[in-house]
This record gives structure tokens, sequence and C-alpha cells, in this order.
């Protein structure tokens, strides 16, 4: 299938402050601009601001949603789709994803992060969460310090990949 | 949001007869032809036969896929999203959809018909299973004899759903 | 694991008629006096009739909820499995059960009894949906015609797979 | 439903260490002397020590599967659910928990983790992961330094919620 998408999901909680959301919707836009499509859980938040950034640019919003109802997505979402499995369909939303990035963090986010690392999908993080055990510092989430930065992390990731 | 498109899915068997693929592929067709966004459960057999056709007249294909990797969806499937949560996924093929067309069955068909009727969401069936009970023919499933009829029945009872 | 038990579900509608309930009772009183353990959707109708049966019988019942809450299951399920996922927790229900028995008939039975006979789980029918297509009948469906004949055939066909 | 059981969830890596599958079946052990029941994942490791040592201890054990058969669940799990839904059975894990105690960690553990603290559901934490945000520790995982101390401040958190 040689014209495949790039898929880039965008994690983060689904309340944030407005720098969060600022942050969220430049992401979205940068994955855009790269002409990637750009995966979410279809909410509020993280989700909608990115999903804003993105349509704002023409790129393609994808979101998976928990509920039962197309209506339950954000308005900038262009394909919904309707899992009906709840919060289980974090793990859908990061298994459609080639690369993730994590802007700010939920506990919704943080699942999200261990079924990516669980699965070996690259997670980039923006202010995001740090984990540690035993006092050792788990470095695999890969820090990133701008949403140019974080998309260009995931794309050469991805590029990777293939 | 004006512009969220209208997505039917297509259900049947992943082994099928040749008749029966042709028959799907001509679902898929009219489906683009329509302007509508197919959905399905991105695999072999009526989902690819429908996907071709949907594509080949330059449509949306989405495909709900039962595993863990995108690389296992049909070559016509455009959008693949990777639920990794087997038949359940069957559940958000159909939730998914605004309408659905079944052509032909299998025992997987037969699930996601019950899905749909019990959500509410019109079926029409194209060499479909019919169901009775106690004697009883259910008539729940709208029949059909053709795709074109199929797909335009289909559209009406979304039009009416708006 | 010598000692694990047999587990038989039981499927039917959650609003039934008074006659529909009592047969379900019955069936959930055999399974408990055969030994076998009652796997069901955990809520009301059929599968809090048949669990009636079977607690009253001393027996052990099993709900696979689709909620997010244990206290949703009805009084008489003894291990409430809380799964979240909604409808698509028929899946589990059906895939737990060595063999099901549908009692009547909504049309989430119909996506159970799909998902079983797609997954070679026997079901044994009892005033349940019968399945044609193309005008021949499906008799894969077992059928039976008491509560007792039923759960005989259930338990005979598990020792069959063993 | 005046005697339902107390479900306490016990959730770590599939490999571990033989110093920590002594501790997860110490946990399994004190679940079942205080009379709750253990709800795992089914498969090996954390799961299937903990399973281990509340079976000596004649406590029921419930094995929440991610795959397509009971025969792959460990065989100390005495009530098996198949799910088939994959690594989404996770939040099922933790759904189905009254609190959670996390022995050691992998990302699967993680995803558990984040489902929990999402839900509100207590994560009682032994040599598990720390997390922090913005250089702040989160410290909503409460730690426990012995198996002991870990089920009694699980059943004392529970006692609180009823």
């Amino acid at each position: 299938m040689k014209d495949r998408l790039i898929f880039i999901g965008v994690i983060g909680g689904g309340e944030v402050t407005s720098q969060i959301s600022r942050l969220a919707e430049e992401v979205g836009r940068e994955i855009a601009r790269q002409g990637a499509a750009l995966v979410c859980g279809g909410m509020g938040g993280v989700m909608e601001a990115a999903c804003r950034g993105a349509s704002e640019e023409g790129g393609l919003t994808i979101g998976i949603l928990p509920g039962d109802s197309r209506h339950a997505a954000n308005p900038y979402v262009r394909i919904p789709i309707v899992t009906g499995i709840g919060y289980a369909r974090n793990a859908a939303v990061v298994r459609s994803s080639q690369a993730i990035i994590a802007v700010d963090g939920s506990y919704g986010t943080l699942s999200e992060i261990g079924f990516a690392l669980q699965s070996g999908i690259p997670v980039i993080g923006l202010n995001t969460w740090s984990l540690s055990i035993d006092g050792k510092a788990d470095t695999t989430i890969i820090r990133s310090d701008s949403p140019k930065d974080a998309v260009n992390k995931a794309m050469a990731l991805i590029r990777d990949q293939q």
C-alpha cells in the first residue's frame, strides 16, 4: 500500500490549561504541515486543541471515541470511530499510531504511555510524565522541548521503522 | 460539524465466492459514487472487495482491524484503525456506521447484524441471513436486491436520521 | 488444572416475559445441580433469572458486566467482572463459556449466537432465533425443548471437547 | 448483595526475578488469608506467583485473560475469564478490583496503574513505578514495604469505600 498515510497519535488530558492547549494545537498544526494524519481519542482538551490545529492546516484528523455516539467527537474530528468500549479504547488509539506525542499528562495519558511502551511504539514527551523505579529513571520516553521538535522526532522514528 | 462524512458499513464473510465478491465490489463502488465513506472490518473477502470498489471510484475506506498491526489491512484500506481487541471490534464497525449493508453472511456477520439491530442502526441485506423466532419472521433487516438499491436505501435512511 | 470448573453460558434478553423468566431460572438451577458454573452478562431478565436459579441451588454465578461498576450486577451474581467495554463484552461472555444456552432472544442474544458460532462454541437453543440464508435453514444451533435437556446437551458436548 | 466477595487486584510483569516472584506469592497468600478474592491478568510472572500463593491458602483466584482460550491461564487460576480483547483487558482487570496492589512493574503494569488512578481505584505500590511531572512527584500511589502491609492497606481502603 504505497500511499498509506503516516499516523501520529497525540495524547493528553481532557481538561487542560490554556498553555497546554496552545502547545497541543501547535503539535496538531505541525503534524498536518508534515503531511501526516493525526490520531487521538476524539474528545476535548489536548485532543480537541490538536485536532483544531491539524484541521486549520488542512490535515486529516481521526478520533477514536470511547462512547456510543459519533456526536460526542470534538468538532475538528474528520473521521470519528465509535468504539463503545470506554477507556479500553486507549489501547486502540495507541495501536493505530506509528508514534505517539504525549502532551502534559492525565492518568488516562499514563495508561496510553504504558500501552505504547509495552507495544514498542515510540513515545515523545512534551511536559509529560517522568517515570522511575527503584530510584532509577526510565528514559524510554523521548523528551522534546517544542511541538516542531516533537513532530520531527516522530517522523524520523517512523521513517526508521519502514 | 457540517462537513462530517456519511459513513456506511459493509459487512460480510472473510472468504467468499466470486459472485459475492462482485456484489460487494459493486456496493463499495456505489458508496463512493454517492459520496459516502466506507467502513468495514478491514480484512479480506467481502471487506476487501468492497474497499477495492470504493477505492477505484476514489472513495474513502476505513478498516477497523481486529489485530495488532496495520499491515494486516487489505490493500484498499486508506484509514487502518488497529484495535487489538479481536472479534469484539465487530461492535466498533457497527457503531461507527450510520447504516449497514450486509452482503451474504458468515457467523461474524451475524454478530454484527445483532449489534446493529440492538443499537438501532439500520441493516440492509443483500443475500444475507433471515431471522425468525417461534415460527415468526423478523423483518427488521431491510431486504434489497441490488448494490445500487442497497446504497440508495442506506443513504435515504441516514438522511432521515439527520 | 484438574479442578478447573466447567463454565456454561446462558444468554437471553434483559427484559422478558414471566414464562421465559421461569425457563431461564430452571436452566440456572439445572446448571448448578450438574456442578457447572454459570456465566452470563450479569444484568437483568434472562441473566438474573438464571443466576437466581443457580444461586438457590448453591451454584457459582459469574456476571461479565458491560459497564463500569460492580453494583450494576444483578443480586445473584457471585463473581462480578467489570469490563467497561459495553456490548463488546458479549464476546467475552461467549468466549468464557464452553457451551452456550440461548433462552428466547433479543438482538444482543443474536450477536452472542454469532460470536459463539464463529468461535466454534456449541449453542443450544430454547425458544431462540432460527437462522436461514438463501431459503436454506442453518441447523448449527442445537434445538432443545426443556431446561434439563439443554443442560444435558451442553454437558455432553463439553465432555466431548475434553 | 451482602455476601459479595471483596476483590483485590494484583498487577505486575509477566517475567520477573525470583525475588519479585516471592513478593507476589506472599501478596497472594495474604489476600487469601484475609478472605478476599484475587483478581489478575491470569498469565505468568507476578500473576502466576500471586495466584499460587492465594491458591495454597485456599483463596479464590480470578484471571482475566487477554487471549481466546481458557487454557492459556496459569494453573492456579480458578475462574478464567476469556476476553479475547488483548491488552485492552488491562482495563477490565483494574475495573473489577476494589483496590490494586502493583508489584514491581512492566509497561503493562504502568497502563494498569494509569487506568486505576483514572478510575479512582486505589493503588498500593510494592517496588513499583514512581511518577513525576514537571519535577513534582505524584504521590497518589500509596507506598508499602511488605506484602502484609500492602494487603492491610488495601482492605482498609475498601472498607472505607463501603
